[in-house]
């Protein structure tokens, strides 16, 4: 399967790449809105998984001709640039399953809040702006993405996943599941977005407050 | 300690009158608006402790009663009827610590959803609704009501903990912990309790789309 990771080159995009590129035999193609910074982090990772003797071949590319082959498109960037990012790509995602990670918040005084769009969320965000032949799945929200992206740490983490197409729910829980460590949850429909992304908040709170909790994620039992 | 469970008869109630009950020897009253209620349901938590060899004389008064002498009044009553609960105690609240362990949800045909009132959330509702000089907490919302109540079951959950006092929250923290496989966590101030809220319907939702999942909690790592 082909996976882009637009905005792929920070954040969560760099460690779903790794993971990828380490754990399966996806061709991961990373998405910048400049060619030559995409190449360069592509170039990063593939050096990084060299090192473990995995040769991943990740490819860096314009946002566009990322998406263009992709099987299935990660929106890895902020939720700022959701819409824009779906703008620059929507003549190119004919096929393609679109996953929205990005969460909403807003920092105060007291720590992190949840501060979804108008819609609800910001995975119901990224269906409005998607073309309406486009399945849009949430997931891959509550991720540390600095332990996302440190091969050498465990993970045993959840990845609730929600989506209305069926077909797309289960390629995005397969996908999850590909990275040794997620277990993949059906966590509903779009509708049950904003409870999905509402728990980012509260992982970074906690952190925040607790001796010796950093980089959280959640296990459901 | 004395801990008052006002409206401990049912649900969450149960589950932390047993459990208190069992593995502390702080005094526990069960309240309700009914004080034979209150009775039968204490007696019925009596009898299931004497049967495991615990002598935990747990009380059951009408709610006004219940809150008159505790150090600790949780308010286990379902969202609906808090500010009516904390009206018809407010008057035997001085010295004590008030918890509010609800949340707000409503369900449709696609799962559950976080319906919080219009301050924010429903722990905040119980700050508003309480005298100004009673210090609120949120707690124990995340708690599945069954398995908290089956004593025959591990829990191994954490239980996030919002206040604005930091010795109300102290103390909170420290009754949680009290709970065998319970751990606390400081999840910030109470203008951070919709994000602990949401968790609840979250899991709902995943147990009932997950086959061999049900009765959730959730643990930090």
């Amino acid at each position: 399967m082909q996976i882009a990771l637009l905005g792929g080159t920070g954040d969560i995009g760099e460690g779903l790449a790794l993971r990828w590129g380490h754990d399966t035999d996806h061709d991961i193609v990373v998405g910048s809105r400049e060619a030559e910074k995409a190449e360069g982090k592509a170039d990063e990772y593939n050096a990084e998984l060299a090192d473990r003797g995995v040769d991943a071949a990740i490819a860096g590319r314009e946002n566009p001709e990322a998406a263009a082959d992709a099987d299935v498109v990660v929106l890895s960037v902020p939720a700022y640039y959701l819409a824009d990012t779906i703008d620059a790509v929507a003549g190119n995602l004919d096929g393609s399953v679109l996953v929205s990670p990005a969460v909403g918040m807003k920092r105060d005084g007291a720590g992190m809040h949840y501060n979804p769009p108008g819609v609800g969320s910001v995975t119901q965000l990224a269906a409005k702006s998607a073309p309406d032949d486009v399945p849009v799945v949430g997931a891959f929200h509550n991720l540390a993405a600095g332990r996302l992206a440190d091969l050498d740490a465990d993970l045993e983490w959840d990845v609730p996943v929600v989506a209305d197409d069926a077909d797309a729910k289960s390629t995005v829980l397969d996908l999850a599941e590909d990275i040794d460590g997620l277990r993949a949850l059906d966590a509903g429909g779009l509708s049950n977005a904003a409870e999905v992304e509402s728990l980012t908040p509260l992982l970074i709170n906690v952190a925040a407050n607790n001796d010796g909790l950093h980089d959280l994620g959640v296990k459901f039992w």
